[in-house]
């Protein structure tokens, strides 16, 4: 069992009740060494094993969630409530609750991938471009040093030099990131991994020399594929920033080249020190 | 007032709960003449109301919302419950209920679009390219001939005619579409016309030749901006349809240039006769 795994483990203890607990070991630590929230991704994949607990339905297909408190790293509660199971999709509302206060509002529509009505129409645009993982930046060390860093020290991301430049002072003035994604650990990529991959990169306002802390507010995900074997290739990008907000839309890539999740999310700009640096 | 401000209007009954009527005005009409499910983008402008009623603070800055049942043009109840009152947003659920049951369940943040803290930071992407208003393809006349459109004879949309040749039966194969947007009535745009605005369009998959009524599970839309005076236009885009779902992002500009609204939707590739024609 990795990591990610236990920290994204559902105890359920009563009808639609579960017990979890935000890890600290997937929590953003700031650059002076102090721990920040729980990342959202990790969240995100908590409530998706709540709901699939008791779903009709094997995938997430939409998933929406509103980010109301930074979960502290103690027990919590998701509460599941079924709002419909259809034949093709099936709706629920999970809250993560602590301490009585809501966390985080989600409703998840689950559903299938491969339609039973046999509906064989397809479109698809093309992958992003990205150089050779070994060409890459590495963002935190996984390994050989000591893991200052929670949630980067359990992925292993590598940033398309091109979208790194912010790493060394030199950010491109875009808002854009790219990079290979995988865990630390060996374990291949499922829906709960693809939960955490459309919240893993750098926030894109780090392209802008915006580097700091940058909390969602709000973040939608829609599953379009089960993954093949192998690395994650994500792609985000930004359209506008402005009175404190910006938007950041994620696209997750499998090794087959196909378009397995996308993701929107509405963040507030970040202000603080610097909370990611490159790995060895 | 217009038949827009009409159907999305509000009746408070008691604590959080809200009187409303789907309007058949705003409904789809099949080719056959019959009327389809109301509008989406109507429904979100109608809780953009019922939440605003008691927020404290102006603007519905991130929606999200899974549509569960096709709303009958009848009485139904809009139930808010506010989750989180903050400085800077509050997060109220919206559930939309008709017969008991659940329709629409939409989660709404409201903000400010300007930020309290005077974050100057702003960067923004590029408006897209529309041919002018009188080289666009009208949808359906709002004037002239009879009112068979429902939805369609109350808005305004000029599409683009590099993405219109499906209404001619020349699909161009690829799932996109650009248009001018208003309502027929004189009116400027606000954030209820924006919540019209990013489910205005026709389908992206008639780029396709897939032609037929498509149903939006979920749509999340975020307002970016609030709109100057005059017309929008909106540009949709598609990036994987596959086992009879598509995705569909929208980006609504405004007549200064700005992007004032954002949405993408996961929706069931539609089935069934064409919904849409064009206009004398």
């Amino acid at each position: 069992m990795t990591a990610f795994d236990e920290a994204t483990a559902i105890t359920p203890v009563s009808d639609g009740c579960y017990h979890i607990r935000p890890d600290e070991r997937f929590a953003i630590v700031f650059g002076d060494g102090t721990a920040g929230a729980v990342n959202g991704g990790v969240l995100l994949a908590t409530a998706a094993r709540a709901v699939l607990d008791t779903s009709p339905h094997p995938y997430p297909v939409a998933t929406s969630a509103h980010f109301l408190r930074r979960p502290r790293p103690e027990p919590a509660q998701f509460r599941v409530a079924w709002l419909k199971q259809g034949k093709t999709a099936a709706t629920a509302r999970a809250t993560l609750l602590q301490g009585g206060a809501c966390v985080m509002e989600s409703t998840i529509t689950t559903g299938t991938l491969d339609d039973p009505g046999g509906d064989t129409l397809s479109w698809a645009c093309g992958p992003p471009a990205l150089p050779p993982l070994s060409e890459c930046t590495r963002l935190a060390s996984p390994s050989g040093r000591p893991p200052r860093g929670g949630f980067a020290s359990h992925v292993d991301l590598r940033l398309d030099p091109a979208t790194a430049g912010w790493l060394a002072g030199r950010p491109r003035g875009v808002p854009e990131m790219r990079a290979w994604f995988r865990l630390s650990e060996d374990r291949d990529p499922d829906a709960y991994l693809l939960a955490l991959a459309v919240d893993s990169l750098p926030p894109v306002v780090f392209g802008l020399a915006r580097v700091g802390w940058s909390p969602t507010v709000e973040l939608t995900w829609h599953m379009r594929g089960v993954p093949a074997p192998g690395l994650l290739r994500v792609a985000t990008r930004c359209r506008r920033v402005s009175g404190g907000w910006f938007d950041e839309e994620a696209e997750v890539w499998d090794s087959a080249d196909r378009l397995v999740a996308q993701g929107r999310q509405l963040a507030r700009v970040g202000r603080g020190g610097p909370v990611w640096d490159a790995g060895a």
